[in-house]
């Protein structure tokens, strides 16, 4: 009755690597795309899985869905900014707009360890709340699981994410092409560093929160504003590098990006210095890079400044050319480097 | 920007009886509901989620999408007649299916603990594709986290799922009417029991396996046999008990079942008795309820009867009145009692 795929034959993996999964098979970085690529899209093999996007889109009845998710384990569950409910919401309402779709509906799927305290589950679940009404989602199915004491983290949340794509909309990395604008929504870093100074135990002169928030908004501007938009991506626990790495490698293009021109606070470099962190490696949760083409760069500049989220938009670089997929980085001092993917060793469970 | 709802005011669980979150909080009795209704369902409160449906249905532009989703955290996360991995893609698709919807597409996320074999990772991603395949489903988008050592059990999946639901299909709990009857679609009790037999290291005489497997086909056969389908549901972690009780609820009717009609093969039979347990109590990964309209109950028996997966499908009772909800059991031994919610207790991480 059921075929027995090919592909069971053998583990394709180096084991005598990795016959582990570490923590940096988490970190966003190369061990993580190692993992999805060999493992997952190999075994699950299908076409929207290898456009390897932020969601798929899918056709039903004439109507197209996008459809996205993510499980959260962040640690510390509450941190300067938000807390895992904001995370979840937000981080699964941005999957969907980075696919052009309009967020609308989200699943919640909870995991608690025995002994979490209820008071504080009611707290993110009114978090939870509070993010979605900001962001104009409805939590309309989920589920709840315990696991014994010692076998979770307090808690884990998942949200899958569904939102409809309006009919032309074709964002994608098989949409870059040299001259591309690339563009980033604001200044970088946040996240990670409002996350690590907690488990640290740092203090740093100005509190540092989380970029936390909602991009259906400025991404509705951006695509209402005629800019013809080729690819977008949330950066979320590989910083900068690893999805601009990513969407290089997918479409085959070679990335210039000036290091003068990425917003980063003082207070996030000042920070990053004292932990020995590359801002380009950092986690965010409210910030996304977009690729325009190259006629409409002021356009889009102009429709995302238009928002809070988004007011400190500005281009980063440009895509440089067809061939190996690669980002380079001019420093302004001596000639550019090739930035390379991170290890995802750094910054574990932020997100 | 952000109104603050009025419900963060205080939580409404009975912190003094439950300050924390136990094991019965996760087994689908009546803890899970508490928690469930007075902290989700209040939060979030809006109407797809009021509806207690195992699943949400969404318009999207003239389509009508299914929407839902579960996370798994059974141990040991293999046994016989399946693992995690099946009841990953199983369980959901058999929550669309119970929505009327074709299951078609899944996401997979991934909660891995640092230290978990990559082979046995590779293991039950093939598991995986095979169910997917069986069940027509493809995984269209992931997530890949990892915790550190000792802040998880070796693998959570959390699977969401989409499909369409055909125009005029209203399946639900409030459908549910007097004279229904009320049909299971096969024996009870397989999957409790294989879990459970692994863990505490019993053998019985006959191996039992897990009943885990999709039921896409035989919901498609009862929907098109133009039989009045009112309600569906699949048999999980509450047993038959939950569920019914729960409808019973929601709909505001009594149901009677009768014992002796309930099918349990003989060695669950026997188990059950060896653990101690209610075969109404223990859960099932390929079973469903239906209520159909009385004139209906055969041509749904014949339907259902089609299919390897319903083929013992039997009529065990029928919603009697309208009025308080709840569940009879006639034993056929003096008057019928009343059908208890479990407790939670019994069976923690079956699913």
């Amino acid at each position: 009755m059921t075929r027995k795929p090919d592909f069971t034959v053998s583990c394709p993996l180096p084991v005598a690597d990795y016959p582990e999964i570490t923590m940096a098979h988490g970190g966003g970085g190369k061990l993580t795309q190692e993992l999805v690529e060999k493992i997952f899209v190999r075994v699950f093999d299908n076409p929207e899985l290898s456009r390897r996007h932020d969601g798929a889109v899918l056709a039903f009845d004439g109507a197209r869905v996008a459809f996205t998710t993510d499980t959260y384990v962040v640690q510390p569950i509450e941190f300067p900014g938000g807390d895992i409910g904001t995370l979840a919401v937000n981080g699964t309402v941005n999957d969907l707009a980075m696919c052009g779709a309009v967020p609308s509906y989200l699943s919640a799927g909870f995991v608690i360890e025995e002994g979490f305290s209820i008071e504080r589950l009611w707290r993110i679940a009114c978090s939870i709340r509070e993010a979605a009404d900001r962001a104009g989602v409805t939590i309309v199915t989920g589920d709840t699981k315990v696991v014994d004491h010692g076998k979770g983290d307090g808690l884990f949340i998942n949200t899958a994410g569904v939102g409809a794509v309006a009919d032309g909309v074709d964002i994608g990395p098989h949409r870059v092409s040299p001259g591309d604008a690339v563009i980033v929504s604001g200044d970088l870093g946040r996240h990670g560093i409002a996350v690590m100074s907690v488990r640290e135990g740092l203090q740093f002169e100005t509190s540092i929160e989380s970029d936390s928030a909602p991009l259906g908004e400025p991404v509705a501007s951006l695509l209402s504003s005629s800019a013809d938009v080729h690819c977008m991506r949330d950066l979320t626990r590989g910083g900068l590098a690893a999805p601009l790495i990513e969407i290089a490698e997918v479409a085959g293009v070679e990335i210039g990006i000036r290091e003068r021109s990425i917003p980063v606070g003082d207070a996030v470099r000042g920070a990053c210095e004292i932990l020995g962190l590359d801002p380009l490696y950092v986690a965010n949760e409210g910030r996304f890079v977009c690729f325009v083409a190259p006629r409409d760069a002021d356009r889009a500049l102009a429709a995302l400044r238009s928002h809070a989220q988004a007011r400190d938009a500005v281009q980063i670089g440009t895509v440089e050319s067809s061939g190996r997929g690669l980002v380079k980085l001019d420093t302004g001092l001596g000639p550019a480097r090739v930035v390379d993917m991170p290890s995802g060793e750094q910054l574990p469970r932020i997100c």
